[in-house]
């Protein structure tokens, strides 16, 4: 099985990832795609500038069309940004014959209908599914997960500085100044954060989005664009006093009399699920007339979460060009001589925490008898609380509820315990038991 | 372009949501697939049954083996469920070179092993989107969207009986048995629910989530299994007082020690995006090692919804078999030569809600003036409300803010009333104002 190979242009935040994600899971890579993906060579705009990063095997060259160039390389990934050199290089990979993955939004959307031309017509794939809300599949889902349905709109929080922000300024009653200075400090806005906050960024990523919903071509220059400079915390305080909360959204939506495309601060009702995306968080929402509302939500942005999509482009793109066509994507995500014989866990193994609730007698000592047997377990209680259930009294002594929650155990632990209290004479029926799970 | 031509095995609920989502979105689907898709053939168990569909150009037939033997037939929907005449059906397909799809979990997580096996020697794709989380893209999600990650884990709300059960448990403090006869006569229930209620539906559906995210086969006999037949009133109350929801959860985690599969009733921090998915609808969050949490949300069952993965399958395969492969899926979604050329609106025809902020002088008449405005643009106002700024006085009379929110108007329409309003001298500064969306 020959190695893929590809050169990178670009080596910041998101090439480093790319670089650290295809290192550390090298097999399951290739256990997905059937082909080993290698990185060969990248271009760097600094050659002294230090780096993170195990660059054994890598050419690193601060000539870009060295990279494009190279006979040996496969696929070319744009990570340089903007439409100077990003342009140059990708185009000059497509008239070289290699396919390109890129997350560069400004550079689809502004230039995106004549690459695809170019790309077509050389047979070569250019794919960039990172180049809108980051870790997110959103191209994926709706360009093939959602292809029955007419796309009625769409709206996305794809701009996470300003979701930040906004979510900052609402759960902290502070002012947007303030905010934007934290979040630069803490890496979620740029030194100029004017293409975030004025949502020149999420306008970009709105193109595209509306493109692939509707059928259309990109048009970045008909999106009416509004950032969040202007909203101050007493608009938060009045919306929130309403029942809403104020989102930057990127909005598409048809209508009879023509397609909406619209990026601006927006109230939500607080009830809905993508009103409670918060900080730097995206999330889209798309509306098709056969599957309802879908919500996609993930990192919008960060080293390795938009890694994972360029990788997840790189596989499509190892996939199509390596495999019978018509297996293109292994039944089970992986080939099928690759699957692995991990032992499946009996439940008395897993390990989690409970919700317990018993009743018993109140009487002194009872809850001494309780926590005795937890302890002897090793079995550690976070809450513990006792209610009156009115269950009445048996032989004129109260009948209580006890509810409690432990820290994590091993489930044969926990139901050890579970018999021995339910042999005590002071606790009467059965343990009721319920896992609790915090999901992160 | 020839039509790609397809045999459904069952007419139910879905089946009729296919024949109506292939028929209504026939323009846009071949725009997309790059081929007409139609069906051809459907076999019924009951052919006297009456079917509220346009059945015009469908063989109806109650043989399955007609549908799976006839040569005119490129791909077989399998919509039957169960594993007796679904699996020969699927079989027969396999053996005479079509390509299937499917919406049978069951079929897939108890026999996919062997179904793959015999799908890759033929070359032939087994396609089963809609098996999992109904509308929800998650396979395509999962199996090529996050190619790049280790999966940690993943954790659905994947039964949408349960969920609606649980919901309205939560919502309005009522006990198991009720709210399970009013699912059964909403539909949302069978009459015998055990297979929901009892968590073999999850199960199925854990299986296969587990396999694709884990790269092992199919073990549905490994998977724990725990229903909601035993979750009383109290228990969610409880829960509630510290800060949990319940929900059926099917929990895949990996550990050094092994893998866990499980189905059971979990309490979830209430915060949690997922905690928050309600009534019928599912939810699927995966932990990737490079993207992090990452949520799917979506109509987990239903005619059309379901009908919309299945479709998609259908545009998956037909894109397959019908274009270059390193063309397969077209760069907008769309194939480029049918782009529309829809009118984007100006923002000032765009349509929504408003929410409004202007500083007034609190003398009479002052409200009057002001809604005069709006009543003479025709814009309607949902709610007014009058509150102290702290701005203090101007020439002895208090200055007061106005927030407003209007029903839907056309933005220029607002746009003019607002520089009336501006204009009056009992206003002062400019008029803040914000875009109100329910996103429904």
């Amino acid at each position: 099985m020959k190695a893929v190979k590809i050169g990178l242009l670009g080596l910041g935040t998101v090439g480093t990832g790319v670089i650290s994600v295809l290192k550390r899971n090298a097999d399951e890579i290739a256990r997905r795609a059937g082909s080993e993906i290698t990185v060969v060579a990248a271009a760097v705009r600094d050659l002294s500038k230090p780096r993170d990063i195990d660059s054994s095997g890598i050419r690193i060259t601060d000539d870009p069309m060295s990279v494009v160039n190279d006979p040996e390389i496969d696929i070319v990934v744009e990570l340089i940004g903007g439409d100077g050199v990003a342009l140059d290089g990708v185009n000059k990979a497509l008239e070289n014959g290699k396919h390109v993955v890129t997350a560069n939004k400004a550079l689809i959307a502004l230039h995106g209908n004549e690459i695809f031309k170019t790309a077509r017509s050389k047979g070569l794939v250019v794919a960039f599914e990172s180049a809108v809300a980051g870790g997110i599949p959103i191209i994926k889902s709706i360009r093939e997960g959602l292809s029955a349905n007419r796309i009625e709109w769409l709206a996305g929080i794809i701009n996470g500085t300003s979701n930040y922000i906004l979510t900052q300024m609402t759960e902290g009653g502070r002012n947007f100044d303030d905010v934007l200075a934290e979040a630069q400090a803490l890496g979620y806005a740029e030194a100029d954060p004017a293409f975030d906050i004025e949502g020149t960024d999420a306008a970009h990523k709105l193109t595209i989005l509306a493109s692939i919903a509707f059928g259309i071509s990109l048009q970045f220059d008909k999106v009416y664009q509004e950032g969040i400079t202007n909203i101050s915390s007493e608009d938060i305080t009045y919306a929130q006093k309403f029942g809403y909360r104020i989102k930057h959204l990127g909005l598409a939506r048809r209508t009879d009399r023509g397609i909406e495309l619209r990026v601006h601060p927006t109230l939500i009702p607080e009830q809905k699920l993508i009103a409670n995306v918060n900080d730097v968080m995206n999330a889209v929402l798309v509306q098709g007339d056969a599957v309802g509302p879908t919500l996609y939500y993930g990192a919008g942005a960060g080293s390795e979460p938009t890694a994972s999509s360029v990788v997840a482009d790189l596989v499509d793109v190892v996939r199509t060009i390596t495999t019978d066509p018509e297996n293109r994507v292994p039944h089970l995500a992986f080939q099928p001589d690759t699957l692995s014989d991990l032992a499946i866990l009996p439940i008395e193994e897993i390990d989690t925490a409970y919700y317990l609730r018993m009743g018993v007698i109140n009487r002194p000592g009872v809850l001494a008898a309780i926590t005795e047997i937890f302890g002897n377990k090793g079995i550690s209680i976070e809450t513990i609380s006792q209610k009156e259930n009115g269950d009445g009294k048996e032989d004129g002594e109260d009948k209580v509820s006890i509810i409690l929650l432990t820290h994590n155990t091993k489930e044969g632990h926990l139901c050890d315990a579970i018999k021995q209290i339910e042999q005590l004479d002071t606790v009467y029926g059965s343990v009721t038991r319920l896992r609790v799970e915090t999901l992160s």
